[in-house]
């Protein structure tokens, strides 16, 4: 019976990703302006159904503190009158990007009447899986339609009441606005090219769509995602692991080495973005230790010391697991180091290409740091924590990739797109520009 | 005892790689002339070694003559002097391309004295696993030298003579000028940034190397491109199938589709852009057949066709499995299609998405199967022979890709080419830039 059941799921899951995914081959075509129209109608739409929102927020809220779920999901779960403003302003936000699509990246002609182009195009349905965040809806949505991709969501279990009363707002604005538009096929973006999963179930079965879904962007806890990347064929987006370091070198300003580290740990602890653990130069230690450990006490961060550090000052020790372990939390593990090359070692064998940060007042060691380590982000004099689209200037991201291809660290509508070459010719032939009387390409970018 | 074996044979490459690896880092940071200069004395070393270069070609082509490989294998493996010569010209052109590195991509203000740059940058190491073609050792070679990677190499067996003679002229042309160069480790190119492995043990370990290798290049069958995928964490850049479609639009110019659709199939059978699959419009094949009828028979080429091509010519049938079949042949099976949308519809469910034309007069067709049909390549009125890095202009290729993410199509230097974010500031912590009396980012392009 439950095959039996399970096999109804996939039929039907399949029957409406392949719907969202001909809505989305219409929505590849359609200009800016509609795409632009569709973003102002969910967003006015989410503006006059408010209440209707925040009471099915309020439904989750009440569940998770029931179920006396951690402070952070709950503040990251609630919504009210500003947080739903500003999910407002996030639509309009992406309304003043630039469009994605339909940038010509090559124009060449490769012989009289051979025209070749390179075009960006959107990849087609992406599937994004996202914590219990209200808001990554409307975001995710909107970078969808936007960049003229279909995409999938699912959010986190605890929000579902929150996902499906704004999934239905965006949709039924979608729909008002596809009905009263004339030849609405190419004028209008269909409804169908956001669709809202709710149960696990469908998260799984959406792993194995390879024909129908291009890319998969997961973001939640290390294992969640590596289980991602681990059961799909479909490209990931991504990041698992956040191990990012700070590496205060021997020229180091103190003063800064203090605030940066501190900011760079503290401002959110559980962000992929804080630092898990500080590299320090032997000769700066002495100095530098007394300072920041006051700082950091002061709010209230847990430190592990390797042995040597341990001699300076009076830590916990770390242990060799410490160095690949993401807290998450107000824990910070420490480790002397005697050159710069071993602060690289240590960031090579442990980083996850995330982003790696230097303090120093010295250019030449800067300019090795940031040329030598192999992450999204390499930092100098600045904390981690700016590794975000929003703050970056991107407007918007749907996560952050340490993957060594592009797209990579903060990604934007840009990381949405991908390319396509389209040669016109007038009836050219390869036979006549082989062999001995072999005509020449002219090469000539137009 | 072969345990043994095998263990120190992944011990001694994961140390014999570590070194292209730590060669490569040096090489990311060469400004262009030492990577050219490297490259032209490479040239010179293969005019200079070329009788000793064709020397081991000839054992090569002795073995294969021996054991009665296929004549188009020994055509591909057999070196020349002029066939030596055009090697020569290649790693020329290779020094003729812009530096794909240090490309500054974003340069942005985020507040005073915080300073974003997107910079490209090396990958690291790429492996690149290629047919017994003895000319792509130097062409992937200079690629990669002057893309800034370090190169793993793996040619097919039939040429292990040759791509031995070849990889040791390289390095001992990297060795001499690396030893004459004062400073040698920041001003030349070491001669460990190219590595040849010789046996298929060495090819299968480096597919577990995911800390050592970024990405990887298998160019061959379908049956060994897809082996590689399936069984490496490590990017994969390539195609499996190359399953091309032309389609003869109701509106085509009868002489252009026949002469398209010959070279298309003919003018490289074995190539990847070759088409497999002609579908043509109902209205249109009582007058197109049976001129492409006579011009592919004066060809040789065995024509299958579906129920209601046979009704119209004397061809064999084409079953289920030839839609999805790479003849890689003078094979062609062919099927009338109703309409546009069938066309498509059949390219979405049996191509590959690698090169797939249109022959049609009419515009309007062409541009829905243009945008509509997701492909590498989408060609309006010309051969999908043209599919090509060469014939892009590109100068030179790896392979072609069918990936959805980029890069597709024929990848060039580009293609080899990551970036990171630079972050430099002054001791900005995100701090300053949250909660009430946050400041404002200032996101001024530079």
């Amino acid at each position: 019976m439950s095959g039996n059941v399970s096999m109804n799921l996939a039929e039907n899951l399949v029957a409406s990703i392949q719907h969202t995914r001909t809505a989305a081959i219409a929505l590849a075509k359609l200009p800016t302006a509609a795409k632009n129209a569709a973003l102002e109608a969910i967003a006015i739409a989410l503006e006059q159904n408010s209440e209707t929102i925040l009471a099915a927020n309020q439904k989750d809220v009440v569940a998770a503190n029931a179920a006396q779920l951690p402070s952070a999901l709950i503040a990251r779960l609630k919504l009210d009158p500003s947080k739903l403003k500003s999910m407002v302003a996030g639509v309009r936000d992406v309304i003043r990007l630039a469009d994605p699509i339909g940038d010509r990246q090559i124009h060449r002609e490769l012989d009289a009447g051979l025209i070749l182009e390179r075009l960006s195009c959107p990849l087609g349905v992406i599937g994004v899986i996202f914590e219990a965040r209200p808001d990554a809806v409307t975001q995710i949505a909107a970078l969808g339609i936007k960049s003229g991709n279909g995409v999938i969501l699912k959010g986190g279990s605890e929000a579902v009441n929150s996902c499906e009363a704004i999934a239905a707002v965006m949709r039924e604005a979608l729909e008002k606005l596809y009905e009263n538009t004339e030849d609405a096929s190419s004028h209008a973006v269909s409804p169908h090219v956001v669709q809202l999963l709710t149960t696990r179930a469908e998260t799984l079965a959406i792993l194995h769509m390879d024909k129908l879904i291009d890319l998969i962007i997961p973001r939640g806890s290390n294992q969640f995602v590596r289980y991602i990347q681990d059961n799909t064929n479909i490209p990931v987006l991504g990041h698992a692991d956040g191990i990012c370091h700070l590496y205060v070198d021997a020229a180091a300003d103190l003063h800064k080495a203090v605030a940066i580290a501190v900011d760079s740990k503290t401002q959110y602890p559980a962000a992929c973005n804080a630092i898990e653990t500080l590299l320090v130069h032997n000769e700066i230690a002495p100095q530098y230790f007394p300072l920041a450990l006051t700082a950091f006490q002061e709010r209230g961060v847990k430190l592990l010391g390797c042995d040597r550090t341990q001699k300076i000052i009076d830590v916990l020790p770390a242990i060799e697991s410490d160095w690949s372990t993401e807290y998450s939390d107000l824990i910070l593990s420490i480790k002397i180091v005697d050159t710069l090359e071993e602060a690289i070692a240590h960031i090579t064998t442990y980083g996850s290409k995330h982003t790696e940060a230097i303090v120093t007042e010295n250019q030449t060691i800067a300019d090795i740091f940031t040329s030598d380590v192999d992450a999204a982000g390499v930092y100098h004099n600045c904390s981690t924590r700016f590794a975000d689209g929003f703050r970056y200037g991107f407007g918007a991201e749907v996560g952050i990739s340490t993957n060594k291809m592009p797209p990579r660290g903060p990604v934007g509508l840009e990381g949405l797109v991908t390319y396509k070459y389209r040669l016109v010719g007038n009836g050219h032939i390869v036979a006549d520009y082989a062999g001995t009387n072999a005509k020449a390409f002219t090469h000539r970018d137009v």
